[in-house]
C-alpha cells in the first residue's frame, strides 16, 4: 500500500514530550500512521510519497468525546435540575423513541461531532444497531454504549439483549466498538448488573454507566446501601471487567478516587453538562494525581447544548480554574490530553488513538490558523501559544479537515460522505411526531413518576 | 430617504415582550429603525421598498460587548492569578506599547467582534485615536476608554489629558462614543481621580473603570479606606456622574449591591475572564434583582482568549447556574438581555442601542440556522428553543451577516470593509517588536515591581 504524507505549519502530535513541530506532520500507509516528522524528513524517508500539505493550519489528533447521548430534544428540556429533568423530559422520550428517530439522531451529531474534529465519540443512546450503520457510513468511531435498563421500573430502554447483540454483531468493526451500557446502576436489578458485569467479561470490552452525578446519587446509595457510590459499585463487582468508565463522577470523595484508580476505573468529565444542570465540580485534577484515566465529553445536544469537544475544552479549562481558585489549574496540556489521550486510555483505545505517534491510527484534524482566535501565532520560546490557543480561542468551526482511518470526512469544512442538509431535514421532520407521541404519554400517565421511587421506596 | 425590508425567518427583536416572530422583521429608512413586523405586514405597509429576505437565518441585535481591551497577547500571558499577570506581563507590555501596536491590534478586534456578530464595543485600551479611526473605518460602534494611570507609578499608561482630547475630538461622531477611563481608581491620585469624574460631568458621558476584580481589590480598599470598593468609591464621588461603570464587581457585598442601584451605577459581567484569572463568581442575579444596569463582556484576547459573546452568554449561563446550584439559574431571556438591552442601558444607549425596535439604529445580525446547533429550530409552543439555542448552541461562527447603522458590514461571514488578512499579518508583522522591546525593559529592571506597592506600602 502507498504511504501518503500529510503535512502542516504546525502540528501538535500530542505525544508525551508535548511537543509543537513547525512545518511537520505524518507518513500514513493505509489506515495507519508510519512516520511522524518534519515535512524535510518525510520527504526524505518518502521520497515517492504524495505529499499534501495543509497550509495555515494546525494539524493534530482526532478528538476523542467520552460522553454523549445521540438525541434531537436540542434547546426543548431547559431549567431543570437533573432528576426533574429526566422525570419531565427525558424519561418520557425514552418511552416513545423509535427505532428510525434514534438513528436520525445519530446521523446529525455524529456529522456535527466530525465537523468540529471529533473523530471518536462514545455514545450512549438507544437503538445501538442504527447508531452503528451511522457511523460505518459517515466514518467516525464510536464506542456504542447502549442505553440500558434491566429492570420492572425502567422496561422502557434497551436491554441487556439488545447489547449482547450489539457486541456479537458488531464484533471486528475497525471503527464500531461496542461496550456494555447501563444507564445508571439503579436502573438494573441486581440480576441485571450481575449481567452487565458478565457480559463486559464474557467479551472482553468496557461497562459504562452514569454514577455520583447529583449529590442526590450519593445520597441514595447511602441510603440503600451505606457505602458511597464507587464503594459500593466495587462490592457488587463492577471493577471486575476490563475497563469501568463511569461518567461525571462528580461526587468522588478522597477514598473513592483512590478506588477507581487501584480498581483501574475511568471517568468521563463533562463540565458544561456539569454546570448547565448544577450538578457540580469534579476533582478532575484530584483524579490526574491519582492517575485515574479521565476523558472529556460533552454529553448530549440537550445538556450542553452543542458537540463542540474545543468549547468542552475551554470550559474544562475555565471550571478546573474556579474550582481551585487557582488560574494556574488545570494547564491547557493538561486539558488538550483530556480530550486526546486521556479519552483513548479512559476506553482502552490508548495503543491506537490518541495522539499522532508510529502505529497509530490516523485521525486527524486540521485546525484553521488564518483567523483572529489564531493571532498571534507563536510555535516556540517563552510565548508560544499554540496549546494555549487550541484551548481557549479555537472553535470547533475552525476545524476544516477532519480525517479517521487516513480517509477524509471533512474537507473544507463540509462533509464528505453525506449531505448535512438532509440530516437536518431528517431531524426536523421527525421531532414533531416524537414530541407529539410524548405528549400524548404525559397525557395518558397525568404527572410522570419521580425516579427511584418504587425501589428506593423514601425519597419525595 | 428609501425605506428597506430586512427580513428572516424568524426574528428575536429582544424588546421587552420577548417575543419570536416568525417571517419577519424590520424597515430601516437611513441608519434608522422605521417598523418593525411580519414579512406581509411589511411589505403591504412598505410596497416600494428594496425587499432582502435571509432565508435560513434569525435576525436579533447586534451584540453589545460591554468590556474589552484590544491587544495582541493572545495566549502568551496564562496561568497566572491577575495581580501577577499584571506585573509580570500586561504592566510592561503598556510600558512599551506604541501608538501603532495599538491601532493594529484595535483592528483586528473589532474585525474579530463583528465576524462573531458585535456591533458595539467598548473597548479600554491606548491611544485611543487609533482605535476610533479603526471603529471609522471598519464600520462598528465603539465606546472609547482610555486606559489612563493619572498618578506618578503608573506614568506610562494614557493620561486625562489623552482622554479629555478623544472628548473633545470625537465628540458628536455617530459611532464613536468616548468614555472617561481609569484603570482602576488606585491607578490615579486624588487629584486624578477628581479630574476624571469632572470630565465626565463637564461632557456628559460615562466614567469606566476596573474594580472588586479579585478579594484581594476588597483588601486593599479595607487597608487603605476603611470602606469597601463601592461604598468608597461613593465617597469620593465616583457616583457623581451621569454614568459610572464597573468591570468585574465579583466582589459586591449586598451592600454595594445597593448602593450601586441607588446611585445609578452600572456593571460589566465577565464570567470567562472571571473563571480565567480565577477571580470569583460575580452576584449578577443580584445585580438584576437590584435593578442595576448590567451588560456583559468578553474582556480582552489575553484574558478570554476571544471576542465571541455567543460563547460568552453560554458561560453566563452555565456560571450563573453553577453558583446558584440551580439549572434554571440566569435563563435564556436573561442572558440575552445582557448582551443587548442590558449592555445598551450599562452605557446609557437604551435609546438608540439593544433591540430592534422602532427609532433605534439598525445594528443587527443574521446567525444561520442551516446547522446542526440550530436543529431542531421550534419557534412557538411549550417547547419553543429559540432563545436557548441561540444561548447554548450557536457560537459567533454562525453570523454570517452584520449590519451597523443600518449598513452591512459582514456578509457570507466575510468582513465588507477590510482585508481580514492584511489585519492578521499586521499584528503577526507587529508582535515580534512588542515582545522584544519588553523583553528589554524587563531585563533593564531585572524582577517587576509589585502593583499598588509604592502607595499601600504593605503589600508583598
Amino acid at each position: 500500500m502507498s504511504v501518503r504524507l500529510v503535512t502542516s505549519d504546525v502540528c501538535v502530535p500530542m505525544n508525551s514530550a508535548r511537543e509543537v513541530l513547525t512545518d511537520a506532520g505524518v507518513a500514513i500507509e493505509g489506515d495507519t500512521i508510519v512516520a511522524l516528522g518534519t515535512t524535510d524528513d518525510l520527504r526524505a524517508r518518502f521520497p515517492e510519497a504524495a505529499h499534501r500539505h495543509l497550509s495555515r493550519r494546525v494539524i493534530m489528533p482526532g478528538l476523542i468525546n467520552a460522553h454523549h447521548h445521540s438525541g434531537m430534544l436540542r434547546g426543548t428540556a431547559e431549567h431543570l435540575p437533573v432528576w426533574e429533568w429526566l422525570r419531565l423530559h427525558i424519561d418520557p422520550m425514552h418511552r416513545v423513541l423509535r427505532p428510525a428517530d434514534a438513528e436520525a439522531a445519530a446521523w446529525l451529531c455524529y456529522a456535527e461531532g466530525l465537523l468540529s474534529g471529533t473523530t471518536t465519540v462514545v455514545d450512549m443512546w438507544r437503538f445501538m444497531d442504527g447508531a452503528a450503520r451511522a457511523a460505518d457510513a459517515l466514518g467516525n468511531r464510536v464506542v456504542t454504549v447502549n442505553y440500558v435498563g434491566e429492570h420492572p421500573d425502567y422496561d422502557y430502554f434497551d436491554t441487556l439483549d439488545d447489547n449482547e447483540r450489539m457486541l456479537r454483531e458488531w464484533a471486528g468493526h475497525d471503527r464500531v466498538l461496542p461496550w456494555v451500557g447501563l444507564e445508571h446502576p439503579f436502573y438494573a436489578d441486581e440480576a441485571g448488573q450481575r449481567r452487565a458485569i458478565r457480559l463486559a467479561q464474557e467479551y472482553g470490552t468496557g461497562l459504562y454507566t452514569h454514577c455520583s452525578e447529583s449529590e442526590l446519587d450519593v445520597q441514595m446509595f447511602r441510603e440503600r446501601t451505606g457505602d458511597r457510590p464507587m464503594i459500593a459499585l466495587d462490592k457488587w463487582g463492577f471493577f471486575d471487567t476490563p475497563r469501568t468508565m463511569i461518567a461525571h463522577a462528580v461526587w468522588l470523595d478522597e477514598d473513592e478516587i483512590a478506588l477507581m484508580s487501584h480498581r483501574g476505573g475511568s471517568i468521563s468529565h463533562n463540565p458544561i453538562s456539569n454546570m448547565k444542570l448544577a450538578s457540580g465540580l469534579a476533582p478532575v485534577t484530584e483524579f490526574l494525581a491519582a492517575g485515574v484515566a479521565v476523558g472529556l465529553g460533552t454529553d448530549g445536544e440537550k445538556e450542553n447544548n452543542n458537540l463542540d469537544m474545543f468549547e468542552e475544552m475551554k470550559v474544562a479549562s475555565l471550571l478546573g480554574k474556579l474550582r481551585a481558585m487557582d488560574a494556574a489549574a488545570m494547564d491547557s496540556w493538561q486539558v488538550l490530553e483530556l480530550a486526546t489521550t486521556g479519552g483513548a486510555r479512559a476506553v482502552m483505545q490508548e495503543h491506537r488513538l490518541g495522539s499522532l505517534e508510529v502505529g497509530k491510527q490516523a485521525d486527524l484534524v486540521a485546525v484553521r490558523t488564518d483567523t483572529p482566535r489564531m493571532t498571534p501565532l507563536i510555535t516556540n520560546g517563552p510565548y508560544a501559544n499554540v496549546h494555549h490557543n487550541l484551548v481557549h480561542a479555537v472553535r470547533g468551526g475552525d476545524v476544516d479537515l477532519t480525517m479517521v482511518a487516513g480517509e477524509v470526512l471533512v474537507e473544507d469544512g463540509a462533509l464528505v460522505r453525506a449531505d448535512l442538509d438532509r440530516l437536518i431535514a431528517e431531524v426536523h421532520r421527525r421531532v414533531p411526531d416524537l414530541f407529539a407521541r410524548r405528549s400524548a404519554y404525559l397525557e395518558s400517565v397525568g404527572e410522570p413518576t419521580g425516579l427511584f421511587t418504587t425501589t428506593a421506596g423514601d425519597e419525595s
